[in-house]
């Protein structure tokens, strides 16, 4: 049974969305991916999204490029979280699909993330289902523990190469 | 019968939506008016959206501010034409609206106005339906001809009194 | 007689504008192409503009970029509906051509298209003729069925190969 | 023991932010409100920050103008949900705010609300909350059949009175 | 036989135009001033400023708003140099117009002024003609001298009195 | 005696530069080409400028990229017109250059072109020359004609082929 | 003699202007204060910025709103820092002064603070002063302890009223 | 002892920040270089920025992209200067980090540098050094001569080979 369920309008997306659900698999979280357009298919995405809170669904994850509708209208039918991905198009750098996701009108909020942002859409939906499980936000702290880790090795091998080297060893 | 409906998703667009409706009244072209959100009806918004062929209706105009989803969803399930109208609000100048409104992806154009653009939409509706209605072309004519005498008076009434009695008259 | 005139002021719009082109003939729909310059040749663009009505043209569509007048004086000059088509250009990423045509004064509307939407700009002139002719309509609806299909049967795709086999064979 | 923690850098955010605080008390949810500036007081920050977890709180409300760094700052301590709200100021409109606070990078995600969101940053805390809560998930379709309700109302009034009495009326 | 003419196109342009006028008076060079729109009456526009060389006019200044295409348009037709005032109007702050009048494609340049930069147009004018008049190039020295005295008189007064009688003084 | 001089702050500013140059070729029309920084060699550049008038220099052609201060810096010493050239630079498309050229305060104009144009800088400065030169004037209008004709010829050759051969052959 | 000094193109800069001063004054730091136009008075200008090291100032604030020179042209002449303040004027909202100030090429940096910041400038002031002054990076930290107590007063007052009582008290 | 302090948050940073290096190599000033993230290990960051001023650093340069935190929790933490660079991301064009960084609340300034301006970082650092410091000053001034004889061979080169030549050999 699917705790969260990942969406996009077109599989020009899935490079950005595939990242939101590698680390769901990360942390051992079911998920289901869909490919629904709210424009191209007002019907079949309208009973997608009805029918998810009876799936047990807990969390949409949505990205969307454009006049990006999908996230928004997602959070107009499916009372739990909505998680927006603004995803980068050709002409306008994804302040379109930006400003489309953010600027909700009160009463309809979308947790809106970066433009291309598909990795901390999948962290954000972690934490959201820590807030009810101790194990998950155990696991979380550790992933956070990693992250740090990276750094710090990083910082290291500056220290011990310098930045010359550390440059043309990139 | 409507042949243009009108919508909006909050009542605080009326100002600007309501041009739109007076350009329909002087042109006599009978039209529906209704607020309806996307957003906080959707299930409402569903089935008006999927009635108005049924109803003989042949255009949509649909105003709407911040992440504006009504016109593009309207766009995704009335299969003739829909007018958007962006709606300037508090933070971003329209520029919000605007994006959601015309960067719609392939498939499925909304015809884009002007930020606040209420009277333009109005005027559009007419056009479109001019193409098919030759009585109506001679009244835009016409129209046009009135917007052309009150640029031209006013030229005249600066050729006569100056810029300087021009503008203290104002 | 062509019902639809497509006008571009420059031929390296041709690319973006063809998209519209082939709608048209998707639909059987007649219409004329032109490379016509409002700023360098105001002349030959205002006896075109001023015989389309007398043509038979029933829609315009034209695409411009950077400081793009062409939809506009279109507007002004020809009766009927104008699309506009903003192209994106080197520097300003379309939003130039943008402003240039959708931020159109009261009493000229342009129909304004998303930025390159050429694809678009063709299927809401078919929209627009489809107002007095059922057929026209029918046709369209088989278009969109066809386009909820293709998403469908990516969905299909996806949910039988999973997201990773899905992007390694794209 | 409060689960929510709504915190904002100067008293002058208040008015926004207390719309979140409404939301939070509407629904029975204990909340404590700080001012705290990441800026001013980096240390009392901090500990406070690093405190949020021990104390039962599962999720932060974070609002903060300008060049705004409370929320992404709060992301990087606290564990579990950060919610943020751009807050507009003075000369940029809150897109400094705004991109300041969604742009995060990977791997410390903060759940973006529009411009002034302070409405919508409390039902979204109520959202996530509801994730593992069926009482409050029960609450919040009951809001939202408020809110559906409200706008039925006024476009009752609206099919009533006509667009010139409703806007008179205003 | 006026050596310059004003347009704009529409009448709540006088304010910011005037001030073109009140520099060209003051350097006592004769000029016309217009109210024309390029949009609501195209043929009259057309007639004008086919007109404009043989009456003696050498330079024209177009000032526009939103869309703005009278400077452009006006560069298209008349052949010696076009001076473009970008006005602000309601939604955009004067990005659209600006847009619309600098970004000229090659071929038909216009020179641009700041928005809403009414007194420069006429200003650049005088230059225009001063580059081959030099009595107006001294009167132009002049001019600048006494921009000059103006800037060290203030500067003069800020030593005397310091800031803070300056700033309860204004 | 060169009438116009063209000066830019770096050699890598040419190849947009070299255009308005051309067009001076063409148009025969004598001018001296500089680099000189206002920012790394201040002195040198006041120097120059300061001299421009006396050498018989009628129009500068100023170019410059990012906080581009060249154009309006000549404007402040060279009493007769200046042209300036936004020059596109690597992370802001040249809005940052083209607000700093175009955006001067009252009294001291600069002629601002489109974003990376360097060509119609050129001709820019044969229209400001031409306001007293009839020869030139009548090279203009030439000019004007071969950029018609070549419009022209682009068009009849899409009548010919049609626009997929069009397409394909470019 | 003073080691700080203040330089402004307008006293209509002045407000914001002076706060960099008040802070100054705070520290005991001795500046001169003048209203100077690099485009107005060029000649000014640059012997003012050339004599300003051998006077012993150490270091310059400049603020400027629009197309902004003035702290950049200071950083071309006077060799030690120069601290930049973009002003917010009438139609962009102070992202042209913003981009005419810290977009400045290598080789001639702008240490740029935000729009209207008067105040912060004065601070960078006084942080550049204190890196030799151990005296005054006392007074600093001071300054900044007076900060953080403003900040936890107020949320002490918070805490104790509540939010809705602190709102009504504002 | 390093007076300076480098820092970015990640290594993807360290080609623009290798510049600011540079620069302080050229001029003999110890640094020390670190890779630190606020956002992924805040507890190694705020230990980090509470030794330095202790370990005798004066001046901080710290890079950052995105919604850059780094250098304004520096300079909520450093009491001595804090240098900020905005680096360029993939969407945004630089304009979130530098929003993120120069739009700092009052109280807390960042010396805001060109976005991707490490270069400049570093010249400014050598700056507010050489105020207290007569030796780093005079070849402060060396470096700017240098600057400006590279323009002013440059500017006799293109005068010996002429436009044409000078880019073909480039």
């Amino acid at each position: 049974m699917p705790q969260v369920a990942i969406v996009m309008g077109s599989d020009s997306d899935m490079e950005v969305m595939s990242k939101a659900a590698s680390v769901l698999e990360e942390f051992g979280i079911e998920f289901e991916m869909n490919i629904i357009s709210a424009h191209r298919e007002p019907d079949v995405f309208f009973k997608w999204a009805s029918e998810l809170e009876e799936k047990g669904v807990k969390i949409v994850i949505a990205g969307a490029g454009m006049a990006a509708h999908l996230p928004g209208m997602s959070a107009a039918i499916f009372p739990l979280p909505v998680i927006g991905v603004p995803l980068k198009s050709r002409s306008l750098s994804g302040e379109d699909a930006l400003y489309s996701i953010v600027q909700m009108p009160p009463g309809i909020p979308v947790a809106t993330m970066a433009i291309d942002g598909g990795k901390n859409a999948g962290i954000m939906a972690v934490k959201m289902l820590a807030v009810g499980d101790d194990g998950l936000l155990a696991k979380l702290k550790e992933y956070s523990e990693k992250q740090k880790k990276q750094v710090m090795s990083k910082d290291e091998k500056l220290k011990k190469t310098g930045y010359k080297a550390y440059l043309s060893d990139k």
